[in-house]
């Protein structure tokens, strides 16, 4: 049975992983057959939102690890310990902790860096050309592990496509139900809330996203 | 277009509401073309458990309001302003919140409490005769809203069951991807994750709960 590690950047869209991401991202990898294990860096998050006003809640701290853990029901592991030798894939859902916890995307723009573990666990990938999938506004790194040229998509947003370009990436504008894919790299890549309006919508490109990366590792 | 209250209880399985039933019930909604709204009450969790250790989080405190927005993205209100007249149907995923938050179920047992702004909304569905859904251990409390002689199943905890039975309840073992309807009540219930060992698992027996309430409203 193939086997997906899915990394996880805390829990709630605003300052950790996207829920409804995570949770699509299962149910369509286990709709596959396929086999996985979540994963998340052991850090403090960059701040901590009160998704109910949107404000940010001044003195609070959550670690990244324990609050994707309850996306995860628990099983979930440091990504610090993850070697991609044990994994066919990768799956990457967004939400603002890819830009927050997992780099610093949402503060430098193109001037980012990517936490240094997921850069390897990734790139380790990327050396084996195993699949690997990356959702909302999460291909924002890509540039920084597969290098210039990387083929990718946020959906349509024209300020963080030129951030992306900025730092080498080539973006393609693609509506929410679709995905791109950079068929060298074996990445695949979709809007999910950069451009949804719902679940439902969510769930259209993530599936196909899923597809493909099934697909891949026929 | 007919709408559903949801009622959620936290953000999280061990001190909130269940994050994968809540996110598979509002996809199953949608696929039906209802709408929601999500609600929980504005008060504190009874306590927050690190999901990684399972341990309780000492000193911490969280909302259960603010963290349940986590899963609305946002989009939710404060129980206590919830007015039945304006939705055709409520539904509540489970998790331990609903145990411990929404009721004292996990502590007491069949000497339990239902949150009263939850009883009376809950209520006015019931002298309507509007569908209901409960899932998980959230039908541990119905006895205390719909009385006596309730047909419910929280799956096949034999311990769980007495104490429904002690409370009033009348309990029927089902299995996971299966429901219960107590078609007097227009009550739906089904195990989810009392019993389920995955998310698709837990989906088969929310979809078909989803799929009964959505037919109670044609």
């Amino acid at each position: 049975m193939k086997k997906v590690a899915v990394v996880l950047s805390g829990s709630g869209v605003f300052d950790g992983a996207e829920i409804h991401e995570s949770v699509l991202t299962l149910l369509a990898l286990e709709s596959h057959g396929l086999e996985y294990q979540c994963f998340a860096p052991n850090i403090e998050q960059m701040h901590v939102i009160n998704h109910l006003t949107g404000e940010v809640a001044e003195g609070e701290t959550r670690n990244v690890l324990v609050e994707s853990a309850r996306i995860a029901r628990g099983d979930i592991k440091d990504l610090a310990d993850a070697n991609a030798d044990h994994f066919d894939a990768a799956i990457l859902p967004g939400g603002f902790g890819a830009a927050k916890n997992l780099s610093d995307f949402a503060v430098k723009g193109s001037d980012c860096t990517v936490n240094s573990d997921l850069v390897s666990f990734i790139k380790a990938f990327a050396k084996d050309k195993k699949p690997v999938g990356f959702m909302c506004i999460a291909p924002a790194m890509l540039p920084h592990i597969y290098g210039q040229g990387t083929q990718l998509t946020i959906g349509t947003d024209e300020d963080t496509a030129k951030a992306i370009e900025a730092m080498g990436g080539v973006h393609q504008a693609c509506p929410v139900e679709d995905i791109v894919v950079d068929e060298a790299n074996k990445l695949v890549t979709t809007p999910a809330y950069m451009l949804a309006s719902s679940v439902s919508e969510a769930a259209k490109g993530i599936n196909k996203l899923v597809d493909k990366i099934a697909s891949m590792l026929k």
